[in-house]
């Protein structure tokens, strides 16, 4: 664990050193002056060149060493050669964090990864926290430092607000930051990880969610290197009851390949990355379109408080439009009650009244129809938000001041409610309504997008937050090796795992003599430290009705195996009830290399396979998280007993979850996976039962 | 079939009637007017006032009959209850096409639906063609005649090009509009159906498919009436190699009914209009942004050549973000030859070459690298199409001229392709690069969008096109009803289904005998035409082994089936041998009320019931399209051998789809859905066979 609070320096520096600077305030080494100045830094400014004695107006000094005092911040803008010494020297000056603008590490190769080696292998030494290489900076719109050469600051003058847009791409996150403050969010912080060798999108998620000026968290990322830092972040986000909303590229092959590529990320598993995601309870987010969307509605109004949405439009289509796009994402589009609808029919005969309330034109000539409107969606309707389409009208001289009125007037008194509007018109305009305390949109579809991701978000943090389990380190991993199946099974049930009875015969006439105490019929399988794949190698025999059949198919085994799989410790046959009829759960897990422990589930066979139908969560999990993982399944209603199928029995099922994940959380220093496959699920009241299990190790 | 010749009144009339001219025209009756006179319409214009003998400076007549000469459009603003009567006397002053503004019909209640079965009577009687009610009108930039109230057309000023808006919704239509315009794309004709009581939006998608100024067909659309004719358009639009796109929403069970409560229309099933949409080579887009997105893209641009893409960049994780774009799609993003790669590379060491292609800031040193990326791309590369994302730096003086210059060096020669740039810039800045021949977007990821929605349509446009079967109205009905399986299945083997062999016994003893006959193990189930679900009722025995078995199994179904199903007509047992294993399809069918015979296949049981995994297409379907539905499917790899399965005989499948449809459109007027469940699907080579039949008919 790195000390974060080092991170106060590169936010909030008491002074800031640049070395590298310039005179011309368009250049890398010479924005960060520019802006500091521009944006009213209070803090002293140094700037570092060896051949002026003046930059932008302030004292310039020769080198490092000539500091006339210390400062916390340095900016180093020389070349990559350079950085180790550099970083070295500002250390002995009182730097607590650096941000690296060069380029020329990790991103370019071998000599550049053997660079960057040293540039951390100098922080390490020093404990001075380093943001990038290959970083545009930071912009705190708090203590106004910018030590950064980003040039979207030039286009835009950031209103001060409670959005902090951390980014590991510099262009992306300059671009998304733009277009922010163009859509009027106010920013308090703006910072770009570049390579990450030290400071990453983690730390500064974690950092800033102790930041009483931060009130919601935007992250671009590009690849998670440590993902219990990761997670750990975003549960103190949640913790703080701030929204965290991510956009990760790198989903495909493709864009894996690529982003590996791109400042030399290491892009894990897409589908635990989402995972994670909602263990943190954050929201992800795939285009740009939706990310700024998202980040503007939480920026203007708390997550919403329930997923109940009205719709109202002047135009049907659009009501339509919109109800298909609440319904996409599960948001209830509750209808009004009748004694609402038949007052407002009245008046409006030609108009809607369920939900989507449509006032057609005629609001043209009463806007009261749509004050109205609002007040009944609000007041008798219950909804949390209403999302409304009013076209070109607010653009309208004459209907855009009455509209706006309209619409002010009937929310009056729902200030916990959250009301959005699309419209089509100019920014005076949206920025009238947005005035009003309205959410602007140009798309009525991404207005319900927006509002139910917030909706997913307010959710998330009224449920209570996951703990994340520490990794023990014991060096159990060797005590795991070699385990055959009967072992193994052992081990899991004294992990509270309803392992299948069973027992070892070393040869047939043994098998014959347990199968006779077991009852028939029993399967065999062949026992064997060294076979994954039993069916492969001719190992099992299912269904044998009496002692003979018994000892020939212990016979058959024990005899062929061997020639299937040379050189495999053979201990014998393990002998087994056949176990009752149920459904089939495929009970997993991974020591992920990013994330740590993962439970995985799915149902057996063509699910898994074919359907791709598992779900994910971060591992250990509780009894509950344990069902709503099933419940993710597509397959669930398979397990909830649909089409007059019996309801297996589910809790029996999550219990089970919740132990295998626990002992994979235990053991997550010696395991690389584990899997009980099958996990038989009876029906209701009768249980599970682990048919079959394997664990590979680490050692 | 209505004669659409008419419409050549709708669009290019020779001259227009308004009937409830108003002087003021920004009122309804005054609007028509007003425009004709702004854009220019070259026919006359005769207003209809009883009370002014002057409109808008035009010569006003007290009423239809005092017309100076024939008007072959008319527009209808006067009071609902007056409408069919003028629209009589319409019809006898030369009217050959209405516009019927008013509202208060079909979308009211009953009296409304009555009213309107009362101008629908007027216009089959008097062969006037009605648009509307309830229609916001039309607006024809070539004939520049403007018969509409619409108030998109005070706030621009259209210019002309060759897209063509058909909207149901006039406000959503209107909406559209006017985002085209604003987009810069050049409007052809704009028209609204309102409540379609005789002109629909697939009337005027195949007039205007054969109409030489329209290149690209938008629609909207709340509901299908008439799927044929709605099959047809999209085919002569196909036929004329136009592209069309479709936002069509009631998605949703909300949306549906909401739909069904606007503008009175009938929502079909919204997977059958996906099938129609896919069979008629058109491409379905489920927001407003993709449709102006798309719709732009192809005003400027024929269909893509094919899904090969280039991604270019000057930030990494942009080019990552439109990767995964692009694998949403499934287009390709083809690396670019070793050799090219290998120059770019040395030229700029810290960018990346593969593709995405990323120049990094150090383009904006040197922007022949940008260039010459372009070129490698559409030369070596041989992309069908660049999305390229270059932030704001189109924004900036310095820059943005350089970037164009740079980008349209690199892109001569290759009119062929297409390039996409997506930026953060002003409209005017935008313009430049839209007249510098690249398409402009702000979002990377939506960019990425269009262009594969182009892909798509130009793949679709290079398939042949299906033919649409006549459906005969032969009153085949009658002489389905009542089959019991053993008919049934005897008439599907005569249409060339490979149906189970199976013999009928009359009793338990012939059912003995006859499974002698056939060998065993043999199935037997209960014959009746009244039994639907015969498991239900006990009627089914399986894997019988010997002819005791045979006989008991028979006698129990004899004796308990008449318990379960009384009335029933009982008519024996039919005995099968057991069929051997394959992979079960469902392959059924039914006679949608709007789209006529449909053929729906999926695989048997949970793939079906639990996944909804489903194909549709309209019927009759080739082998071809029948093995493409196919492979629709997510359980596709199942059929194709996935895993280590055999591979199923799926040309066997293709082909009994292929026959099962053919059967299903001959029938389509006595059908109502038709069923074998399952058609067991055998390795490779073997075949398939129909295991089980069920004919439901209208009748």
């Amino acid at each position: 664990m790195h000390n974060n609070s080092k991170l106060s320096s590169l936010f909030e520096p008491k002074a800031i050193a640049v070395v590298g600077a310039s005179g011309d305030p368009s250049r890398i080494g010479g924005r960060p002056i520019a802006y500091c100045k521009r944006f009213g830094f209070q803090g002293a400014v140094y700037p570092v060149n060896p051949n002026r004695g003046e930059v932008q107006g302030l004292k310039a000094y020769p080198d490092i060493q000539s500091l006339p005092s210390e400062a916390d911040l340095f900016v180093l803008a020389v070349p990559a050669a350079q950085i180790p010494d550099a970083l070295a020297q500002a250390a002995k000056k009182g730097a607590r964090a650096a941000v690296v603008f060069s380029s020329g590490f990790g991103e370019t190769g071998e000599a550049g990864s053997a660079l960057q080696d040293e540039v951390v292998r100098v922080a390490r030494e020093t404990g001075v926290r380093v943001l990038g290489p290959n970083a545009l900076g930071v912009f705190c719109n708090v203590s106004k430092v910018a030590p950064t050469f980003t040039t979207f600051l030039e286009e835009v003058e950031p209103t001060p607000g409670t959005l902090a847009i951390i980014s590991q791409s510099g262009a992306y996150g300059a671009h998304l930051a733009m277009l922010a403050c163009k859509r009027g969010i106010g920013l308090s912080h703006f910072v770009t990880t570049g390579n990450e060798s030290d400071i990453t999108v983690a730390d500064c998620i974690h950092y800033l969610a102790n930041d009483p000026a931060v009130g919601v968290i935007a992250c671009y990322s590009e690849g998670v290197k440590d993902g219990r830092a990761f997670l750990e972040a975003l549960l103190a986000a949640r913790a703080a009851r701030k929204p965290v909303v991510i956009i990760k590229v790198g989903r495909s092959a493709v864009g894996q390949q690529a982003a590996q590529s791109h400042t030399a990320s290491v892009a894990g598993d897409d589908a635990v990355f989402d995972a994670a995601v909602r263990f943190g309870g954050a929201e992800r987010v795939h285009n740009t379109q939706a990310f700024i969307d998202l980040v503007y509605t939480l920026s203007r109004r708390p997550p919403l408080g329930g997923n109940k949405l009205g719709v109202l439009t002047m135009s049907g289509g659009a009501g339509v439009l919109m109800a298909d796009a609440a319904a996409d994402h599960g948001l209830e589009l509750t209808p009004l009650p009748d004694e609402a609808r038949k007052s407002l029919d009245e008046r409006n005969p030609f108009g809607a009244s369920g939900n989507p309330v449509d006032t057609t034109a005629q609001a043209v000539n009463d806007m009261t129809l749509v004050r109205d409107a609002l007040r009944v969606m609000l007041d008798q309707g219950g909804h949390d938000a209403v999302a409304s389409f009013f076209m070109n009208w607010p653009a309208n001289p004459s209907l855009g001041p009455r509209l706006r009125e309209a619409i002010t007037d009937g929310i009056k008194g729902f200030d916990d409610r959250t009301v959005a509007i699309a419209l089509n018109a100019g920014e005076d305009v949206k920025t009238d309504f947005d005035c009003a305390g309205l959410l602007v949109f140009e798309d009525p579809t991404f207005a319900v997008d927006a509002l139910a991701a917030s909706a997913r978000i307010g959710e998330h943090l009224r449920q209570p937050s996951p703990s994340l389990a520490a990794i023990e380190q014991r060096g159990a991993g060797a005590s795991l090796s070699g385990l055959d199946e009967a072992e193994t099974s052992e081990l899991l049930r004294s992990a509270g795992l309803p392992m299948a009875e069973h027992r070892v015969a070393e040869d047939a006439d043994q098998a014959a003599v347990v199968a006779e105490q077991l009852g028939y019929p029993v399967a065999l399988k062949v026992l064997s430290p060294d076979i994954l794949h039993k069916s492969d190698v001719g190992g099992i025999a299912l269904n044998l009705k009496d002692a003979n059949a018994v000892r020939k198919a212990a016979e058959r085994i024990l005899a062929d195996v061997p020639g299937h799989a040379k050189d495999a410790r053979i201990r014998g046959v393990l002998v087994a009830p056949m176990a009752e009829d149920g459904v089939d759960l495929i009970l997993g897990g991974r020591v992920d290399p990013v994330f740590g422990p993962v439970v995985v589930c799915g149902l057996g066979g063509i699910f898994v396979e074919i359907f791709n139908d598992v779900a994910i969560d971060i591992a250990p999990v509780t009894e509950d998280r344990a069902e709503a993982l099933l419940r993710r399944l597509k397959a669930w209603p398979i397990l909830d007993g649909a089409r007059g199928r019996q309801r297996s029995d589910v809790a029996a099922a999550a219990k089970a979850i919740a132990a295998f994940s626990s002992f994979l959380a235990q053991h997550a220093d010696g395991i690389s996976s584990a899997e009980i496959n099958p996990l038989r699920v009876l029906p209701e009241g009768r249980g599970v039962v682990g048919l079959d299990s394997l664990i590979l190790t680490t050692g």
